[in-house]
């Protein structure tokens, strides 16, 4: 489609590209960003609110957990790094930084506590791995795009906890869940004997902007580490897809719902999942292999040596993860093949678009572009809540709101409003390609 | 021989094992203590003296190391807190602590140097995991002895240090060698690459004496770790004797010299030596079975589910280790069974000792007590310089000595005053159990 042959779909490749680049740039400066402007920050207590309902209304909820408003300080900071909303941006982060650090750091066993209320007093003292690493992440991104040094100091108290408490030092990995002193959690559950794709990858992400923050060889290091352990443990030894939960020695665990959960991945009421031991998600692995590269390229390493794994993630997802009917990105499915769950979750798609736009850049756009055009199709006429300006959490496969809220502590912004900058970024760069 | 039918020969055991454990007394009391009382400390300069030659004499080299230090700490140390040489030890061990924290530890980098002369200036600044385990030993010992709380304080900086800079997080286990910064060095001589059962085996040691001191969930689970990943990745699979050293996946890797050292074995001028790859140390294993059985006392964990492992130490080592002609322990020998190095050197004549009690205690007395005859007599005969108080660092397999030095940074007395001392602690025990 874009081959050198064709200079004239060539041509049409780059208006073309503009026209969904200029549809993104209106939906971040016009609806999503302004939906957060307009009602995220907490004047009577400092952090942000985070639970609006579907028409845009606070839904009251007392509570901001701390990965909520660790997200927020990232998509703000990142905004003004990237040169959205001004120095209004700035200052939305600063606020959410100042919330976190005085309200949910804990100054006795160190590390954040997992829940406040909206005053900021503490309703779960708990030490979640997963929570520590969108610290770390955000802090630093904090810190990259303010100056601020508050952000990587706290980002790096955050890193050497978890190294201290969380690293497995038999099997290799993290542990994820403690109590407030850091005690490791029980099994089951509780969470104690169990090791996760989600917070592995997570960690990738986290470290990779600390190590683009701080540029120390430790950060370096562990982030290489964590890298080759996914490739090595965490991946499906023959199909190279994630498994979603492991035991600590990383014999794969049947999938089981947590006592601290981040999302709402769909379980049975005993908290098991129909296929335990053979799922996977689409909008997952390529969100892995979009946050693998971006790691490789702050690494400054050429990505030859993951290209077959990073492949193999797209090559699975666009196999079976893409709705050829109805649009978007279908929620998960099994490792050799088939679909679990055809609906269609915000995130997923969110994370499909940077990974598309990313496989159009470093892989092929000729595979690529069509399937972006799909999502993003999909995502605009389908996903965007556009009078009120942010994402439906979840639809139907045809594309009708099931879920209906605006934001809650699990949703709120980092996935949507990092897609859009990420999305429009390498647009940009697919653009600038063909001029 | 000491079983219930044979009362007569069980009367005679007890008086045998206490003319043994006075023998024990005797040199630690009158020769040994004595030896490091009289010219260990460094009234000039602080801290403490550690070379000394065949007469005792200082042997004026400039130079001391954190390691040697810190063995000298812990054996003051373990002295006091056992009833030896009364309020000197303690004096003796504070004197070495205000060194060891005034002057070696890195303000800027945190850490321990490596090297410094004789006033404290930095030789070498790098950080070297092997001397960290022993401050974490020591220090632990240290409070555990005076009470003093910097020996804690300093010990716990160290653990989490060497959580942060040293852990594996893919492969699980300890990288050990490090510049001054605690950036990872280099492969080959400079280490960085490989992983050893010596420090695996130091670690074990070091984190129950903090264990023992902190009483903390972190400083239990990271010694529960070391002691499965030794069991798991570092005993021979077969065999489950000692592998010196291996790469960062524990692929077993040639036995090399590295640039820094703390011990005189024998490689050939180019580092290597000569059975590289099939050599196993019948005093390590038995000093690890020990060890081994002394955490899981600490832990409050059965030996049961550890028994075969220890067991099987006993039995290499005494298969073949032990010299029936001239007494005494070879150096090192095949996993599978032959003796490589027929030489004696203290050290592993020193932890047989404590091992073979041990074995005495729980394992059975009929076949170890024997063979500890057997090393005692060497012991005492050939291998103790009585006239000057200190061991011989190496003697023929006839027992003539080849290396003279009554001590070094890494002699000293740490190997020597703790067997005596952990060894009369076994003798009194059977003595007492046979009334």
């Amino acid at each position: 489609m874009a081959t050198s042959e064709t200079g004239q779909l060539m041509k049409n490749d780059q208006s073309q590209i503009q026209s969904f680049k200029t549809e993104c740039e209106y939906h971040l400066n016009n609806e999503l960003l302004p939906f957060w402007f307009d009602r995220a920050k907490d004047n009577n207590f400092g952090g942000y609110i985070t639970h609006f309902d579907k028409d845009g209304l606070d839904a009251g909820d007392d509570e901001k957990s701390m990965l909520g408003q660790a997200r927020m300080i990232y998509v703000f900071s990142s905004a003004y790094r990237h040169g959205y909303g001004g120095e209004q941006s700035a200052e939305f982060a600063r606020h959410g930084v100042d919330f976190l650090l005085d309200k949910m750091w804990d100054d006795e066993h160190k590390g954040f506590y997992w829940m406040t209320d909206r005053a900021g007093k503490v309703k779960i003292d708990e030490k979640i791995l997963y929570g520590h690493s969108f610290a770390i992440y955000s802090l630093s991104e904090y810190t990259l795009a303010t100056g601020d040094q508050r952000g990587l100091t706290y980002a790096e108290k955050a890193f050497d906890l978890i190294q201290k408490y969380c690293a497995d030092t038999h099997f290799g990995g993290y542990f994820e869940m403690f109590s407030r002193n850091w005690d490791l959690k029980g099994p089951g559950a509780a969470g104690g004997d169990r090791k996760t794709l989600d917070i592995h990858m997570h960690l990738m992400e986290s470290f990779t902007t600390l190590y683009e923050c701080s540029g120390k060889e430790v950060h370096r290091r562990k982030l290489l580490e964590v890298i080759e352990l996914i490739i090595d443990k965490i991946l499906h030894p023959e199909y190279r897809t994630g498994i979603p939960q492991f035991f600590a020695d990383w014999k794969v665990a049947p999938q089981i719902k947590f006592d601290i959960i981040w999302g709402w991945d769909r379980f049975t009421e005993d908290g098991a999942k129909g296929q335990a031991e053979d799922n996977t998600s689409y909008g997952h692995n390529v969100e892995f292999a979009w946050l693998l590269m971006h790691a490789l390229d702050v690494l400054e390493i050429p990505i030859a040596r993951y290209k077959d794994v990073i492949r193999r993630q797209y090559d699975h997802a666009l196999a079976d993860g893409i709705d050829w009917e109805y649009g978007g990105v279908f929620v998960e499915g099994s490792h050799a093949g088939g679909v679990y769950d055809r609906e269609k979750e915000f995130w997923q798609n969110a994370e499909m678009l940077i990974a598309l736009t990313q496989g159009c850049l470093v892989l092929d756009m000729d595979t690529y572009w069509p399937v972006y055009q799909n999502v993003h199709r999909f995502v605009f006429d389908k996903m965007i809540h556009h009078k009120i300006g942010e994402w439906w959490p979840l639809l139907t496969r045809q594309g009708e709101p099931i879920w209906t809220h605006m934001s809650h502590n699990w949703k709120i912004n980092y996935h949507t409003v990092r897609s859009m900058i990420e999305t429009i970024k390498r647009l940009d760069k697919l653009v600038r390609s063909k001029e």
